[in-house]
């Protein structure tokens, strides 16, 4: 049979261009003689629609946008995403659902049966499971059509305390015993750095388990937070890859599974992963909310430096301004660094005073703070007055604000709420400061494009005179790697300790973590590239007593 | 059988204060002579302990301090709510239980069956559901044990487009089938204005369905967004409540099954129950986090008034300060009205000057802004600078700064982030403009605590010469009413128009609720009053394209 693969880059409620998309990909199948094309799981509304689902008006719309799309599928069949209603007595109202469609019309249903729950997944909040097992017959084969998580009945535990199996059923297991011909999985499967050896892991695993061929159809883009990485493939039945498709944007393969041609992806390296990942996450924010224009505060320093070269991939150098904003505690090379940067990127940038209003607010506040030492409060005034001015310049010329908060001070709280955690999207939220020195010398491998010097100071938040980030926290080698073993490995802080780290260290850096939940609450969306970030994946309590 | 219903406010996490007062309320029912004790639903950790669930050192101290509770019973029994492991091969690690103590040690567990995963709930997270039915036996009486909304397999939809039975398991159907004597059942039920009712509809239709009596225990106390009323019950076999514990505060009762004491709450009506529900949420968030003082930005408007009425009821008046920031827009009246609040509340109030910073905002901005119009952003430069000096205090004196946006406001993104936005709370967010104007009437029912002046003027930003509210919304009664048939009741706007209400404002509405959803993804956490607030409980997608 040949099947077409089609990966694509949808957007959460846009049915207009996503079936277009989609209609464009049959008819390019059509056209390369194929028998079906295979879309990603909720191809039709984007992953993930969240509470629109709940909306009926959407749920009409994609079923129609469905059966406006079955309409272009005159001799070919094509394998579908989309919610479709139970139409049982009980449950939710919902499945999530693969549409097969020929002849013009829907010719068959097929349900997903494990709902993810866990991390950033929230299906069972929407959709009742698959409870009954069928094969599509199709020219004289029998497709296994699954949806995503059903292939991933037995994965790796996120924590030691998870079991092995975190389901009950086995999909893929039902469906064998029905004597299959082909495995189809549609898949929204987000990208972290992590994740496509996992992939390959389970697809060669299950490939080999049933003797069986498998079409993997993932989608590429970012959706918010979320980023898709595609690499879309086909396994033959002794568990090979031997057609991958790209990553990180749109491709189309039209394979013959008896013959399937042999298209291998050059291996990347973590670092050029997480930076292809950002770039894409960072476009896709900005072009799916129809805006261009990115603002961004330039400290002189290497978070900063970072977002803003990233950006600057993005969206192009007309598209992203600086804004330099000294103060009275800023070294002399915050300027010229930051500078540097605008100059080797070729953007735009403006040098903004704060003293003054740092001066107004103080002269305001001191009958009431008069007698007291200053401290945290006189620290925040002068990173809200910053949150001001490139709010002022956002608002004024419709351009986003990028968050420039690493993953490390977002963890311990290390961040002025209203200051420099405003922002439309924190670029690099989920990247430790250990990470973030890596990729900026990644972007600076063949020419320096962060300037070395903010790569190599001391970092500092430079906020009174001569503070060093190191004052309140250890060196960023100890700090990131308990960090990890707290949030990545939900280590507890007794475990941490026993590998190695100081207990009072530990026990410190534990509670900032935790007492910070309140300021994380009001972050920007974060660009997820791990595989656990902060965000709607780590649901935290916050009034709580935690220790 | 005498069994006592301790009803008490639990704090996640705090398993030392938690045990205590179960342990406190063990020795009072033991000295009541009672046979049984029933606490509520994840009494030990409190609800919603959320992804703590998943860190193993926080459900060895649960399941430690439940062993810990089970060494008081002695002569007594006690039912009391914590996770458990799953000890099966497959699934998630965890059930919610019920944890029967009795003689010094556990006796026995059952797990909730019913795992609800809509709105606020989100139990499929970190629960295995049971899918086994077992009553308890104890001194001589079968005890059907249940845990919240094991109860609730038929509730009345939340939308039309949902089916009436969302589960396909009814554990009461099960129990019944093994003829227990008694239904017990373990909640925790978050306060809505129309739950009560809900509440006892369903408790009295299980009753008389299986003609058995029902002890209902619900815990009281607020968990950052999510207000428990309490409201702890027994229904009898006819399905008459008999006995019924007070609201929104901890309470004990000791009832014999046989002939349980006849106790009736006063009926109260909605917009009290609302009125003590904010100042429970509000003292429990302060006191929970071990803080005692707030800060507000008073306007000389409703909203602040209101919401500062409120906190001087939770907190007490010496404990709420109040800061006047008058602009060159303000009305006269802002002043004198939020002084004559000040002093009807007896609270400290300063008046602090914005316009020396916003002058210097400008001139800093003027060389980038210059021949541009003014609008939106200086417009918030005024919001923000208000939001600089509050902040400003709160970090100075340790104290809260309340955000006092309401939800009309809220859902149209009426409100500049990192300006008006700004608050570790947001008390009123869930209360629409005229639910305002109810409550504030309400508040003043004895005496003016709110001056009359703050009730009767017409809304405004007070942002721009003689800015009104309705310069860009409708009147009040209009918006709140579309905005309740979209977000409450989830209704298309098709359907809205076929209401009555006019399509131009009802599109424009509609647009700009779902415009906002990034400007509510960084909004402080609100105080949950109705059925369908925003915040975790309504998860939108930010980068979408659905109108």
């Amino acid at each position: 049979m040949k099947i077409a693969l089609a990966q694509l880059n949808y957007h959460i409620a846009n049915f207009e261009d996503n079936s277009k998309k989609i209609i464009d990909s049959i008819q390019k199948a059509k056209k390369g003689k194929a028998d079906l094309v295979v879309f990603s799981e909720l191809s039709v509304t984007g992953y993930y629609p969240n509470d629109l689902l709940e909306r009926e008006e959407f749920v009409e719309k994609a079923e129609k946008t469905i059966h406006e799309i079955a309409a272009h599928c005159t001799g070919i069949a094509a394998l579908v995403g989309g919610p479709s209603i139970n139409d049982g007595q009980k449950g939710k109202q919902l499945h999530n659902s693969a549409w097969f469609l020929k002849e013009g019309k829907v010719s068959a249903i097929r349900h997903k049966t494990l709902l993810p729950t866990y991390d950033i997944f929230d299906e069972y909040r929407h959709f009742e499971p698959n409870n009954e097992f069928k094969l599509i017959e199709y020219k004289g084969e029998k497709l296994a059509v699954t949806i995503c998580e059903d292939i991933w009945d037995e994965q790796p535990a996120a924590t030691k305390f998870a079991k092995e199996k975190l389901y009950s059923v086995s999909p893929l297991e039902e469906l064998n015993k029905l004597n299959p011909d082909i495995i189809i999985n549609l898949s929204a499967s987000p990208f972290s750095y992590n994740q496509e050896n996992k992939r390959k892991d389970i697809l060669a695993k299950n490939a080999k388990r049933y003797h069986l061929p498998i079409v993997y159809v993932n989608q590429t883009g970012a959706n918010t937070e979320l980023i898709f990485d595609g690499g879309s493939c086909f396994i033959n039945a002794k568990g090979e890859i031997s057609t991958e498709l790209s990553y990180f944007k749109e491709d189309f393969q039209i394979i013959n599974t008896k013959m399937p041609p042999v298209i291998k992806q050059p291996k990347t390296e973590v670092i050029g992963k997480i930076h292809k990942a950002l770039i894409l996450g960072i476009r896709d924010y900005f072009f799916k909310s129809n805006l261009h224009d990115a603002v961004l505060g330039l400290s002189g320093g290497i978070d900063s430096a970072l977002v803003c070269a990233l950006a600057v991939e993005a969206l192009g150098a007309k598209h992203v301004r600086g804004i330099l904003m000294p103060s009275v505690y800023s070294s002399d090379h915050s300027i010229s660094d930051a500078v540097q940067l605008a100059n080797n990127l070729n953007i735009k940038y403006d040098i903004l005073k704060i003293q003054p209003m740092v001066d107004e607010f103080g002269k305001q506040l001191h009958p009431l703070f008069r007698g007291l030492v200053p401290g945290v409060a006189e620290e925040n005034i002068q990173a809200r007055t910053r949150g001001v001015l490139v709010m002022a310049v956002s608002n004024k010329f419709g351009s986003i604000l990028l968050n420039t908060t690493n993953k490390s001070e977002c963890a311990v709280g290390y961040g002025t709420l209203y200051g420099d955690m405003n922002g439309g999207l924190a670029v690099i939220a989920d990247l430790y400061k250990t990470d973030v020195y890596k990729l900026s010398n990644y972007i600076n491998r063949e020419k320096e494009i962060i300037p070395q010097n903010s790569i190599t100071k001391a970092p500092s938040a430079e906020l009174r005179p001569d503070q060093k980030d190191t004052d309140s926290l250890p060196d960023y080698d100890t700090l990131d790697a308990i960090l990890f073993k707290y949030i990545e490995q939900n280590q507890s802080p007794k475990e941490i300790i026993e590998a190695g780290f100081e207990e009072k260290t530990v026990t410190k850096i534990s509670r900032m973590v935790n007492r910070n939940e309140y300021k994380r609450f009001q972050a920007a969306p974060i660009l997820r590239i791990s595989s656990k970030a902060f965000g709607f994946g780590r649901k935290m309590p916050i009034v709580a007593r935690f220790s």
